[in-house]
């Protein structure tokens, strides 16, 4: 088996630890059990080779033998293809798995990266846009309570799916924006409960931290 | 073969038509020169049959044969298995359309979809979160234009990933966002002269209004 070799960053800020986007990548390869190694850019001067691999100078990306991905939801769904503790490879099963996994992105990431970025720049300041933008969030969020009241999980089993949707709304649920929305909560908890989450974020924070160390 | 459904609303108001995603599929399926027919749920009074389809309460979905699929991402992703027109055969040809198919959802609608929201509520309020968004999108484009300076499609020949990138830039460019990026403008102008846009807009749009003759 070619060797797996996932790219992130040698160090980042306090806030964006636990969550830099590699934390997806790692989760998919502990629930495969497909052997990988990490490898680091410099966060702070970003060159050509960078981009070469990741044109918008962003981590993570992937390098799979002769093939190198960028984009987690791209990197995911490869990994799916090769084990099917991430996707089952029927064609209904895998054609539920995949579109969950787009919704995951761009239903309700889309809805919530705002939410975030608000928070994130502690602005509180109400304007129509920003009404705008509470209320998508808000619609999305009851749409995905509907859902998860009624399963344990997106599709049939546990998959690469779960793992991008549960993603997407711990960062919710790290800004309080989850209250009023019990199943998500729930699922966010169950879903980070698994050793292969848990193992995925020690070992980012690791990363992380040894930056700060060196 | 199987016919292809694709489903989208009855009616939709005067600002999102030649938008509604609905549009993403069409293009591709003309692309690919599948057959297919389209089939309309109400835009006003969703009902829980619509929700099974498509549990956000949006369009499109598409059916083939047993297998519902609703994300305008995954259908198009689903299409591509099934025409070499919008996605290569190959292993390594396959992997770079899909890493662009999640770039341009993921890295660039995620950072002009919260510009067009802005522009839609007519909402000039700077504050810092506004602030951050246009840095955001300003950036994601800039990549975008060296990116697209150096190549006529964002992988070997047109695929499936051009078709996402260039209607999520299209709608940046509906709103003047494209002012400062000429790649960027040149490469939807490039990409919405091609026949199957040409068709896929003019169909939504005569079916929008056939609605409002009805």
């Amino acid at each position: 088996m070619t060797d797996l070799i996932l790219t992130t960053f040698d160090w980042v800020p306090e806030m964006p630890r636990g969550y830099v986007r590699d934390i997806r990548v790692r989760w998919g390869l502990e629930e495969a059990g497909l052997p990988y190694r990490v490898e680091s850019v410099p966060f702070r001067n970003r060159d050509a080779g960078h981009f070469s691999y990741q044109p918008f100078g962003q981590v993570p990306w992937l390098t799979d033998g002769d093939i190198s991905i960028f984009e987690s939801g791209a990197i995911l769904l490869h990994l799916a293809e090769r084990s099917d503790a991430l996707m089952p490879v029927d064609p209904r099963g895998r054609s539920e798995v995949i579109q969950w996994l787009f919704a995951a992105l761009n239903s309700v990431e889309m809805a919530s990266l705002p939410f975030s970025l608000f928070k994130f720049t502690g602005d509180t300041i109400e304007t129509p846009g920003r009404k705008l933008f509470d209320q998508f969030l808000k619609a999305r969020l009851q749409h995905m309570e509907a859902v998860l009241s009624r399963r344990e999980w997106l599709t049939g089993a546990f998959s690469v799916a779960d793992i991008l949707m549960a993603d997407v709304l711990r960062l919710v649920d790290r800004f309080d924006g989850l209250t009023g929305f019990p199943a998500c909560h729930a699922y966010v908890a169950r879903a980070t409960a698994r050793p292969s989450f848990v193992k995925a974020y020690a070992d980012q924070m690791a990363h992380f931290d040894a930056a700060d160390a060196a």
